[in-house]
């Protein structure tokens, strides 16, 4: 791609042209050598889109709990750009949620962009392309960006961590669920949703949440912030005024306490230090012609060196 | 750590006594300064160890069939060692694969050892402590190793895959499951086990498989390698004879073939170069008193700069 055409794409982006994004995230997704280029055009144009993500496990009803959120950020003007993590696990099965939403309501409502994202192949793939994408729907003049996770895997939680605002969803009739969660989701919520209030056991799980948020505060982030709970009925949209209120009021809270600029710094620096990680990774695989690991492994298999020895010898090369 | 006592630990642990290897892969999980004398002082006892992965979707049974698999190797007088890993998801919930089993039939049985691997933290953990913990076994003289995930997330995926033997279960009834998985189930597999094959779906879940076998025989890991199906019933034990039979046919296969020492060269690989890694991502971590990429970071998020020439900055501090 010549200069002129990033900057075509990248004009064309800003002007709301789905499918200029759409290229734009490719480009990111594929780590396209051109992603240096569009990335340098787009940094006067960022800092402006407010990340929430959103998580919980398989079944409390995330997919119709994001179509909720976003026909009351629509209502309030905003435009929204969801980024459903697919997990990709050979597992996983099912639609994904991006998909699903994409042939609802919301599919030709041109101030909502919905993007699955596969990154199906090496490791700490994740870690580097979602906060591109993000910084990609940001400079494009979405308000609002969704980062949506199943949340199933380290690294899918990792991600969601890298939003300003992270919403964590949970529903009754979850069993034991609720209680082995405690820990990781106490670290990770700045809110609760408890969907399908309308059901059995809706009491008892808002009670257990609001339990282990008294037993904990320790290692919540942001000490000063209350985690709110909020219950909804996503399908019948029952809890969505509440939902915007608890999730402005959290936005208020992180410009007066500072806490949004820490988290868009420890965002950025995910970034650089993914950057800077995957090009090192990349000069180490290169390393004399390419066999200076693979000839480094041979002798750690053949039991001639132990794996620190021969990762020593292996950054020595780098520096040479 | 003196290095006596790191003798001392080795030593007892080729011995088999099972808490000075309990301790090994405590040093392993924890990223212990010591660990770097400790894997050399264990270089020239490695390699004999058949390493198996299982894995398979939640509900086939992985539980039972390690059991039952443990059961076999052990009347072949085989000692064995279970690295169960844990998802370390805030919503993997339940109990732990490994800690059912402690407390079941072999829990007393001194040729048997098993643990759970908790990888809670940094992106990336397992890709580490997994073949560590693998060498671990390896020299304290143990015969199989057993690699067992859910196999929810990529991470865990990669994981299965540095095993000289992955084996992958599948169960009638998992609905559009299989369909789904087929083509990340396809790359892993070097057999698949259809478990609770008195069920009702059974032949069906059989069929599935032998046609997904059928359909695509890209990709596969080592070509010239038929997967089998192994139908088993677990809790009976039903087919255990049958899945140790695969198994050693492979294991047969991957001696004559060459693909052993490929496999091992690749965890070799997958070692050397994340020792390497974690390395480089402290010296970066820490470059001008652990303020550089901070600095950096905040001109990113301050629009100034691109995040790769901020990489690009970081690069070359640490090359300074």
């Amino acid at each position: 791609m010549t200069s002129l055409d990033i900057e075509d794409l990248v004009g064309h982006a800003r002007e709301g042209q789905p499918r200029a994004v759409a290229r734009l995230l490719s480009l990111v997704e594929d780590a396209h050598p051109a992603l240096r280029d569009v990335l340098r055009e787009l940094t006067p144009h960022i800092g402006n889109a407010w990340v929430i993500g959103l998580t919980g496990p398989p079944g409390v009803g995330k997919s119709t709990t994001t179509s909720m959120l976003l026909g009351a950020l629509r209502a309030r003007g905003k435009r929204v750009a969801v980024l459903a993590i697919d997990p990709s696990s050979p597992f996983s099965g099912g639609a994904l949620l991006g998909d699903r939403i994409r042939m609802t309501e919301h599919a030709t409502d041109e101030g909502v962009f919905i993007r699955s994202m596969a990154t199906r192949g090496h490791l700490g793939g994740l870690t580097l392309a979602t906060p591109q994408s993000v910084r990609v729907l940001d400079a494009a003049g979405f308000d609002v960006v969704l980062i949506e996770t199943v949340g199933v895997g380290q690294s899918e939680v990792d991600v969601v961590t890298l939003a300003d605002s992270v919403m964590v969803l949970l529903a009754p009739g979850m069993g034991d669920g609720i209680q082995a969660a405690k820990a990781g989701v106490l670290e990770i919520a700045d809110l609760f949703v408890v969907n399908k209030a309308d059901r059995d056991g809706a009491d008892a799980t808002i009670k257990d949440v609001k339990n282990m948020i008294a037993l904990s505060r320790r290692g919540v982030r942001g000490a000063s912030w209350r985690q709110p709970i909020v219950p909804t009925v996503a399908t019948t949209g029952d809890g969505a005024d509440d939902l915007m209120g608890a999730l402005t009021e959290h936005w208020e809270w992180l410009e007066s306490s500072g806490e949004l600029t820490r988290r868009r710094l420890a965002r950025a620096q995910t970034e650089v230090e993914a950057i800077a990680m995957r090009q090192l990774r990349a000069e180490l695989a290169d390393l004399r012609g390419g066999e200076a690991l693979e000839l480094l492994s041979k002798r750690v298999v053949d039991a001639e060196i132990d794996p620190y020895s021969a990762a020593d010898e292996l950054l020595a090369a780098l520096r040479d």
